[in-house]
């Protein structure tokens, strides 16, 4: 590059190491930002003729100008990806104002209007990913709201209930993601144009009618906090941290299910793969990817926070975290519509021992305090064990010997359809309460179209 | 421990390895925890008693006992780690109705209750922390409205501006952390008792009249989610990364500021120390000690996102966040209102070269581009450099050979104060402009404390 | 604290602020390096007598001192924690000759030298921890050599092996990290003291003597790098991490082989817990914890090398890294000698589609390409899908619209034994590789020890 | 993609979502390894032959195959991403005998193999970039051994040294991470071909000529752990990180030492950029870019260590890690060759104040021990201060009210040349032992070129 194509052309003398400019063009992501730049330029040669710095006539050489470019890009196969390339092809296409449009405006102020106009675009369909995701799971669980199979804490049996239950705690999770979303878009949603370098703009540039032109929400306090902090990418990709992290947990138990020796359910082919020695292998590599995911982008949360104040890669991170959260929800989404449930193998998988607690209940229910309860059920699953039995083939004389309170009634409890009956205040897996959630969510759902 | 106290201690036989009952006591944090605990079981007994699982007198028992309880722990100088020595513990003040205490409650939701509790509480004093010290940096600001020095990007000096303008481009920084402190509390302040271990809570618990008496806003939607989530931690730590990042980054620009060759300002012997062989020295450790917190608290939400569903340590890194950020940002409070700043010092650094866009701006207003203007200004600098002598020191003879726009004028160009008063646009570091974004401050604080 | 105990009391007048009290004793973990302090002063004491700094009869009280100190601190219940009461301490048990024992040393080259010698002798004992979990996975590997298995990739059965391959894998991975433990050992293994603050020490200390003295193998090279480096904290910290997570995935492992569903083993009940709720829960706590640690120790390299050259918390991420890694070798041993596998179970868990690759290679055997022979295989197991029988079920007939080339003998394939001696290659999970890797072992352990 | 072109075509029938496509497509970087694959593929073919699993005539249609694509790839613009198409691409130059080639070797020990043959190759690139780097700083400071400057310990004046004392302390630091780097290099070197998928290979396959065909120091020992492993991934990532982060700390240094206040030296125009608005302006880029590239590598370990057994994104990590650590030890390089130093500044900050420890160092010669001389020198100290004089200005009046020992011979202390001449133990900052060291590392570089 000719050295009177840099900016900075006046002063400097030497040449730029080569790896230099290499290291610069790698991290020079701005080809996917030319059409936010360009809605930011043509708002700044509003404002330039507002303040007379540039005549109506100029201005319109600016935006024909970048409207050409516009066109131009979005036809483009490849795209210039250094800065400075690009205004030596708008100084092309609009001629001599070309050289006015930095007037008061810097590359600092610029940028990040550029990626604060991106980002609000990215978080808006990355919410549509996540509600069409949440649709998705609530109307399963709708759908399949009679299955039951056992829920698990530490990877053991621990309690019946129903497989929708299961599906609405993740559902639930990632609501609060969408809200959380919402609340980093309104922080996005700032202008920082007109703050210059570091000091602010002068000339009277109206920064109101550039707030109004880009549609952004408020304008920010200060322009060294405005050009020197990217904590609202920080934000960003630690929301997409957490949200990846719940998808994580969905996978990671679906992997589980999904294992011969579970056999819960079977993933569609459209998101198994095989393998290369082995004919019989169908490996569910959708749900290793975005088990992985969650780590790759909180790997770059840390350098994002270092370098808060003196960015750097921090539009390669943006991107990045935007493409991967963008496809695991269109990845997860497409396994949970897909995804074919054994129902049959799931209500097997239910055992007697995971009743000991409805075991305790019974006795709670003929007035033993609860941590007694627990004690004499204990006996009860040791001696079961002990005879290498099921907890609900020990007969009553059996139990008698944990507790002279149980009588024949006791086999009642052994119902795994009563069980979950049981828990039916809010937010338990009772038919009743799933179907509450169900509606809940569906309400939730309507509000955030709107 | 005999077996007997273990509450499973109907089923088990061997005994524990000591290794491991050493690792569950070490992440046993509970006895910072005990007042919410017994704020919950309070709240639960009553609940218990509308349910009929306990009488009015039982009710009462577990109350008076929690009263003498609360005293006692209150009093202690130590008090005990373990989860099942405090279970002992009641028993023996409560007597049988403490037995009942834990009908339809599991650990997992009585555990998640108390950290909410806790967690809520410890919100509100980092909230009036971080008020304080925004409070603190916001009047400096306003006393000191009239003191310029270099602004500074990439440690290189950048543009003349009020040192005010540096301390409320950090206050305004934090003032989004105590916005989104106030988003996470929301999310923290919900009610997840009465979820059990996983799959709800049976006996017609009154999950509602629990919400009022412990005064959460709203009740937990699916109890999977209630007992085996923790993103409200992964969310509370990174909030403080984020936090304690913006403090970081201050107190690097603070420690550059009182190295020796800036001289900018003084720290007070207080947030000072001294050296161990050279008796000259005094460092800046409470800077040292701010700026190394970020990294602390961030290796901390990593495994909190990973183990998000099988919770550990999680009461550890909650604790040993809080403490973090509360002393951080009281001795930032503290090292904010004592150091001392040299004014003639900082506008002794300012230099000529330091308005070179300014004299850029002299052509624009003289109707160059400021392209074009930029090049010029870059020349005479390199000009000035070839002479050894300030930007300021070329003659208007040498300034022509760059551009015959160049008049005697020019030197007005050469005063810093009218330099920063050109940018009075909102957000710039003109004095209306900063006046402007000090009364903003204001409002926003006195809205925050109603 | 009286500001004429400071050790730089001369200079400063003002008080320090609680917290930073509070916040530097937070980080002085002193209490656990006095035997390493007291070796290194006592050390130092003999170069100075040497340089004649100190005469002979004051080296003796100071020796005579520190081994008071030493005694007193081997009863002491509760260590000072300051550095500065440390030296108060010192003064009274030695007398005026303490005052001579910082002559030209520094608190620098002081405590990084105590750090060294601390950390030698941790790793010699976390490799004790090592080797001993290395030799029960060995023999128990040797034991138990003829139990065949399913070993799993991406969660899915992949192919028959030997459960003591399974071991083997674990165990290799951990005899690196024991090379890599000896390797960090020798870069640990460096003497700093006689570095001073940062210059390097005066009055012609004898450094050489020093090094014997204290047994390091080398003299550090640069005395800036050697008092301002901490990167052997950051390399400890990273091997502990790689470690753990070589153990973290070994008990994921575990966990899945004793949920209900695979059943492959039994934690005994002394690294198992029960539930508060659930009578008939048994949790592999154990496991859960040896997983969980990997990402603890993780979150503390990231600050170690952030802060490498200013150390902040590198005592306290030495002490807790140390302290986790201990005891997760500790209990992962009594782990991996205590469980009890099911052998037949694991046998069950065998089926004919895992020999898939078998049928493959029987083709090829026949002459036909691998590619092709994958294939045609392939297709049987779809065929045995689609008719709802195991692989093995086929009838030559069957096999026969797949290729030709079945006949009758194919019914060796059916033999999971058979299968496993296919792979005698080094390395492989026929029973003679198996032994030899055994082997392989032992020997390296016996070296190990020498 | 058609069906029939996926080596798992027989078995299945549904198609792959196309977002999982581009999801594997975007991890295979097999285009930067087609040369480490060929090399592995002509090995086994050959291996294959003494197996008698091809023929001689099968072997030699395989080689020259694979030399054509090797021919066709080094003049390749674009090399296809994915696996298969590649597998097609040999299909097609070598026909028939292709579908052999994958007797008994699986896409898992294929990958690995590959992986460790580049990895070997850019290992030794990176130890000569490293010692490139080395060899300039050590030749720098041996020029510049005569230029003194201030010493600093938490960014304030310590005590003065040798700038060339100064860079040995980074070099030193990089000859460490030369000899890490060839400790992981033996654990790259180990062959895993001959592995299968995890159980083994089959038919003979002699893995000993392997290893000798690619040059491997061993051969793996357990070959579950040979394909399912990546420490030495990992190990290789935190390599990078630890040396980025001794880089980044030496461009922290120096940035500090460009600025305007400090002016110890200047970067070369090859390693600065300029501003956009400010034309004065001129950034230490490169130093920027040096800092901040720590953080990028390092964001990538842990989730290496997350998924050490079931590897994903692992290619992408190590191209990325290379070519990050390749640049910047080669701009690096470019920085310390054409930086220039003012060693008239750097002599001017030195103070008086910084002779505050020779002060205590007179008095102890004196016979005062030395925790009193620090005592009384910082008296000295604050006595300037609050005279407003430097230290070397009070009169020996002035110092005897601090101690009555101090003469006219105390003169002699404020020579800077002569305090710096004291630290002439090893590894101190006089100039016999500056030179010693250069000596030293001139030593070592010649041994690593051998």
């Amino acid at each position: 590059m000719a050295s009177g194509s840099k900016l900075w052309g006046g002063r400097f003398v030497g040449d730029t190491d080569p790896i230099m400019e290499k290291f610069n063009a790698s991290i020079a992501y701005d080809k996917r930002m030319w059409d936010a730049d360009i809605r930011g330029s043509k708002a700044y040669a509003k404002a330039l003729e507002k303040a007379k710095l540039v005549t109506a006539e100029e201005k319109d050489k600016i935006l024909h100008g970048m409207d050409q470019g516009s066109e131009y890009f979005s036809n483009a196969l490849y795209i210039f990806v250094l800065y400075f390339s690009v205004c030596v092809f708008y100084q092309e296409l609009i001629g001599e104002p070309a050289g006015k449009l930095h007037t008061g405006r810097s590359r600092n102020d610029q940028v990040v209007t550029d990626m604060r106009l991106w980002l609000r675009d990215a978080i808006s369909i990355l919410k549509g990913n996540a509600l069409q995701l949440i649709t998705t799971m609530v109307e399963r669980a709708a759908v399949e709201i009679d299955v039951l199979f056992p829920g698990y804490t530490h990877m053991q049996r621990a309690q019946p209930i129903r497989w929708s239950h299961w599906i609405l705690s993740h559902a639930v999770a990632l609501s609060r993601d969408v809200e959380q979303l919402q609340e980093i878009s309104r922080r996005v949603n700032v202008l920082p144009l007109g703050s210059g370098a570091i000091a602010g703009t002068p000339f009277n540039i109206d920064r109101e009618m550039l707030r109004q032109e880009l549609a952004f929400d408020d304008i920010s306090i200060n322009s060294m906090d405005a050009t020197g902090q990217r904590d609202f990418i920080a934000e960003f990709l630690f929301w997409a941290s957490l949200c990846l992290t719940h998808l994580s947990k969905m996978a990671e138990d679906l992997m589980l299910y999904s294992t011969k020796e579970f056999s819960f359910l079977t993933l569609s082919d459209a998101y198994s793969t095989g393998s290369s020695l082995m004919p019989q292998k169908k490996n569910a590599d959708s749900l290793e990817l975005i088990r992985s995911k969650a780590g790759r982008v909180f790997g770059r949360v840390r350098p994002q926070l270092k370098h808060i104040r003196t960015p750097l890669e921090d539009k390669e991170a943006m991107f990045d975290c935007y493409d991967t959260v963008h496809a695991v929800l269109q990845v997860t989404t497409g396994v949970m519509s897909t995804l074919k449930i054994n129902p049959s193998v799931m209500e097997a998988a239910l055992s007697p021992d995971m009743l000991a607690t409805d075991l305790a209940y019974y006795l709670v229910r003929k007035g033993v305090p609860f941590r007694d309860a627990h004690g004499i059920s204990g006996k009860a699953v040791f001696l079961a064990e002990s005879k290498s039995i099921p907890l609900n083939q020990l007969t009553v004389e059996d139990l008698r010997t944990a507790s002279p309170l149980f009588s024949s009634d006791v086999s009642a409890v052994w119902d795994y359809s009563s069980s979950v009956e049981q828990y039916s205040a809010p937010g338990g897996t009772a038919k009743s309460s799933v179907a509450a959630q169900v509606e809940h969510m569906r309400t939730w759902l309507k509000k955030q179209v709107q």
